[in-house]
């Protein structure tokens, strides 16, 4: 497949170059087969969602402006626990769709029913870090999670899913869980999904608790000994930052939700400036309420702006580096994230005769600062067209939209 | 002309009622005529933008990331002095589209050439507060401005096209020309549009110049004695607030302005609670890069909720009614912003089919948090269809590109 008369992405510049897709998925210097004309158009990676809970399409925007517990223990726990495999499946499903129409192709995710979930996203045709949440809540409850993490890790995975190990968080594990957890890690090798210091209360308890901030906690107990991908860090401290950078964690800047939820606004700016990889995520979509990850790209750059009451803070190409090659690195891809010879063709392909894109002073400015989700027109993932403007080839929208909203019923019925 | 099947926005509540839309343009208890099916979408009032430079559409983006007087200097102001009132025509139009396309129907614009802008918007179907920018660099220059400003209020308008008073800021004006701007004022009795405590430095000179905040300052000169639209209002105090209450000045919120050009983020809650009507602006679009007020509504939402670190602040109602009702009351309408009898029938039909507007568990949080520009399906203005479904029954699209293409090739050209 060769994608033509596009302007092209290429490392931090835009050409006018033909996109040549091989039949191995990759990205070739040149192809056969079909053309592809994409006149006014640019094609850019893939964009990469480090941090999800996508079967939260379910309960999107449920309980909007309660305290976080309350919040919590009244509107997400209640309808979470009835949920099952078939609904995070079809919640999965439609989270799919909705980031394959926004150009997103990978997502790291953390909710319940893995397997479901993993079979749900590959067959969206989309690729997936995911895990079977760590927890521990204390006396090895709930039972043997650990070995169903182990297990998670350890199975075959459809395609394009890969396992990862995860840890809730600090505050809902134990020193023991994680230590075990880190432990059966070292077969695996595998970078570790976790919450970190997303709020004040979070990141204090943990000093109380254990005399260290929770990132020192993870660390002195191994459990990012590979690397691991770190969501929300809204209260790390510059220590912190020295640690990730050490031990190859992400931070995973979840600008909307830690907005929405009271969190805060993590330290983006002088995380990169310490060399630390930092990733973008959308979190789940009751505190975001979308999947849209250009809209993380804008606030990412507004808030890190507008914080350091420093418009000369973060480039729109730093911002574009969060979305696409930082991302594609934190889940432990060295094949995605950029156009080049050799890498997987995951690409998003933007519709520029937009009127809100027009004129192009600044083409990776208006990535940031202009684009919307709505501008993708076509979506490819591993060489494979998995949207080309409001159709799915490899998916049956009708049967997810049924499947979606009958769990929706259920789930929501008195 | 009945707008069917629609669930429509009356008052802060969603209900299934046909909207009916009488000759007169009006909203009506009934109506015959056209009927259009709005299956599947929710009629909500038509969006009001309080503050844009609309025709800096011709400059979009340019000098992202440059300090704020790099950014003014060396790329804004070159550009801006080679600009014509043809190439303010095009850029008008072309904003327009692209607000109508969006669901806003109404824009308040501080911009030179306004006679040539207030013909453009008033072709493209749109209603606008217009004026000739009040500046004073001292001395009475630039000569005759005042005059200018006075003979643009008196003079007869096109359609939907109201003229204002304005005066750029304390910054760019004198104690004399605010005063006598004020006296002019006492005749035509309209509300003032000013840039107001946008940046720390202004608010702080102001005080250091007059001792005593911009506010104050021109409150005391009798500028808001007939009320006003002040934009920014990041610096305001809190006595500034209760005088905006006592004399009806609108605080202008510009959240994504403000946060890219790192001014900050002005207090919107505070406001609110103390009884201030605040109305919502996109600013012009060399700082924000769109002019998509659905994001307008997002980002003042989280804003608000991440700065207090409370998610409880400011619920979704009151942020879509900064957006339409309260942006209506700013410019003096009281026609419009709400769906009712009598009501002028400015309206955006929002296709709710779509991945991520499902479920709708919550409506308002939904247009909040979850909505983009690109979600209206169609835009009706006085009664009159302006936008449908990428069609603009009344403007030559293609020759309005031609125009905006010519104009910013020629500005840019070396």
């Amino acid at each position: 497949m060769v994608l033509k008369n596009a302007w092209a992405m290429k490392g931090h510049a835009f050409v006018r170059e033909d996109v040549a897709i091989g039949e191995d998925g990759l990205i070739a210097e040149a192809a056969g087969g079909e053309t592809i004309d994409c006149a006014g158009c640019l094609v850019m990676p893939a964009l990469v969602n480090c941090h999800g809970h996508t079967a939260m399409t379910l309960v999107r925007g449920l309980g909007t402006g309660l305290p976080l517990q309350r919040w919590l223990n009244e509107a997400i726990f209640p309808v979470e626990a009835k949920m099952t495999p078939g609904d995070i499946a079809c919640g999965m499903t439609w989270g799919a769709l909705e980031m394959l129409a926004g150009g997103t192709a990978t997502v790291a995710d953390m909710y319940d029913f893995p397997e479901a979930g993993a079979a749900a996203l590959s067959q969206a045709g989309m690729s997936g870090n995911l895990c079977r949440v760590g927890l521990d809540f204390g006396g090895g409850n709930p039972p043997g999670r650990l070995e169903e993490c182990v297990k998670f890790v350890a199975a075959p995975q459809p395609a394009n899913i890969v396992a990862d190990f995860c840890l809730h968080s600090e505050y809902l594990t134990t020193p023991g869980f994680c230590r075990a957890l880190a432990e059966a890690n070292q077969k695996f090798r595998r970078p570790v999904h976790v919450h970190v210091s997303e709020t004040a209360l979070e990141h204090a308890e943990c000093i109380e608790r254990h005399g260290k901030t929770p990132m020192r906690y993870l660390c002195d107990l191994g459990v990012f000994d590979y690397g691991g991908y770190a969501a929300h860090c809204v209260y790390v401290t510059d220590e912190d930052l020295a640690l990730m950078r050490e031990k190859g964690v992400t931070l995973v800047h979840n600008p909307t939700s830690n907005l929405k939820l009271g969190s805060g606004v993590a330290p983006v700016a002088k995380a990169l400036a310490m060399g630390v990889n930092v990733a973008l995520g959308t979190d789940g979509c009751a505190s975001n309420d979308n999947l849209d990850m250009f809209e993380e790209m804008h606030l990412a750059s507004l808030l890190a702006k507008g914080m350091a009451k420093d418009p000369t803070v973060l480039t729109a190409w730093e911002v574009i580096d969060m979305a696409t090659v930082n991302g594609a690195k934190a889940l432990g891809y060295a094949d995605r994230g950029a156009i080049a010879p050799g890498m997987r063709a995951d690409l998003a392909v933007v519709d520029l005769k937009k009127f809100h894109l027009d004129p192009v002073l600044d083409l990776a400015n208006l990535i940031v600062h202009s684009m919307h989700a709505s501008d993708v027109a076509m979506t490819i993932a591993g060489g494979q067209v998995v949207y080309d403007r409001g159709r799915f080839p490899q998916l049956d929208v009708d049967a997810a939209r049924a499947g979606f909203e009958a769990s929706v019923k259920r789930l929501f019925a008195r």
